[in-house]
């Protein structure tokens, strides 16, 4: 690969996530090669600084390592349907999203057959990963992994990215880690319904979280999200509690019940998810709802 | 209240959290006169720089504030009894323990007869807060909190410390802050013990702690804390998964209880601790008692 080549990369999936990592790339002085089926996602590519095509062949021709973040399921094997006759060998396709690692393990060994390379890369971080950079469990073929490095240290945080192991790794550890994220977010809600609704009755959880974020033990990022949405509002009052989720949360209660491995504290997580979305939720899961909407811009419906 | 006189400040129970307060007003230039019924905790206490007594009631002659960091329940009682006779008009007592907010407000009445102060103040933060400060949820008479602010501000973190409103209120946001802290604890110990265990038997628990650590969605202290933990050891063959707990989480379900809201995440991670008690735990458990030891200091069980 010349120096030259190496500065190129190609974006298949321009929606929220894919633009937040064509940022980071452009910043990092990538030329970013991208395509969406929405002609405005495309033009959003081109007010970053991006390059979009029109048609999504080009970018094989032109990249030899693609970076697809797409809606796991049919669409990703679709996306690799209408590339896969103009991949190069030996090229490196990165899917970022949360695909289930079965899935990867199954298309990388297709690939493998034409000699191409499938990498899968779980990317944590939400929309601020922007500008602070992402948090990528990373798996697959080492050797493309190396030759695939200095994208992920761009899209990275510092520190933010590690290689974990073979082929659906990188989901698998990624999947674990939104089992782990939906119950830390119920954790937070539930202590603040409690605070909101308990003995004392003018307590102020802009001022709670705030302390909470400076010192204490249950410091977090998370903490830091809810201080925000506390000093904007405590009411939440035109707001319905309906949490919507992706499948990772049930794929991470399925490995665990295939290992024998207890997880309750998911499992009731995704019960109190599936109930808002039938009842409209409570105080604590509108908490749920604002957060995902704070660091993934998932919609909060009105009421 | 004079400059010099202001400066003064006692301070009753002189064990890890007490010495780490202690270090605090020390390093903020205070001068602590401190009492320990244990003679070696009032050594440590003069290595630090602060000035043992011998008899606890010499703290109220010579202090107008006190800083109480004893257990919760009969010794708060106890301890508050021996010094009431010698506290002077006016004074401020200042529990930092986690006692019950009811117990505080009982206590704060009958002090308030004396014309004396019982402020609370959650303390959060662990034995790093030492070095860093605390996270300190202060409840109590406003006018108290005024005069005793810059011993808040010398113990807390920058912006760590917040006046929440009448008497219990700090002990109740602190038992709140608790409850929410198991969950998190047991939440991240469920997501580590699946990868343990799980579909790939290979993974670097301290590699993915590390990641996650830096541009994650869940990043947090907790998890730094883990990634301390996983540097040293991920295999856990000699400890026990005995875990401890002190009555905040029980307290937290019982207010939950009465204001008709629902806690299961809580009321699981107590039911986990109360197993991992009888049977020793598992991979999991050893990561939180593994947390604790971390944050607290609190005893990890061998084998």
């Amino acid at each position: 690969m010349s120096i030259h080549k190496k500065k190129y990369i190609g974006l298949v999936g321009l929606g929220r996530m894919g633009l937040a990592i064509a940022h980071r790339l452009i910043q990092a002085n990538f030329t970013v090669l991208g395509f969406d089926q929405d002609k405005q996602a495309r033009e959003k590519l081109e007010l970053l600084g991006g390059a979009p095509v029109d048609a999504i062949t080009e970018i094989p021709n032109k990249c030899d390592i693609m970076w697809l973040m797409v809606p796991a399921g049919k669409v990703i094997d679709s996306v690799i349907a209408q590339i896969k006759s103009n991949v190069k060998e030996s090229s490196i396709i990165i899917d970022g999203g949360n695909s289930h690692f079965q899935d990867t393990i199954r298309r990388s060994q297709e690939l493998a057959k034409d000699n191409i390379f499938l990498l899968d890369c779980g990317t944590s971080g939400g929309l601020r990963g922007s500008d602070i950079g992402f948090s990528l469990m990373i798996g697959g073929d080492h050797n493309s992994y190396k030759k695939a490095e200095p994208i992920f240290k761009a899209i990275a945080a510092p520190n933010g990215y590690a290689y974990l192991g073979p082929s659906g790794a990188g989901h698998y550890v990624k999947t674990v880690h939104n089992g782990v994220e939906y119950v830390i977010l119920q954790s937070y809600a539930d202590g603040f319904n409690l605070l909101k609704h308990g003995q004392y009755k003018d307590l102020d959880l802009h001022k709670i979280s705030k302390v909470w974020n400076n010192g204490s033990v249950i410091r977090s990022w998370i903490c830091e999200l809810l201080e925000e949405i506390f000093a904007q509002d405590q009411s939440f009052t035109d707001i319905s509690g309906f949490i919507d989720e992706n499948l990772t949360g049930q794929w991470t209660i399925e490995e665990a019940n295939k290992q024998n491995i207890s997880m309750k504290l998911l499992e009731i997580s995704l019960e109190i998810r599936a109930q808002s979305r039938q009842t409209g939720g409570d105080y604590a899961t509108k908490i749920v709802a604002l957060l995902r909407n704070k660091f993934g811009g998932h919609e909060v419906k009105k009421t």
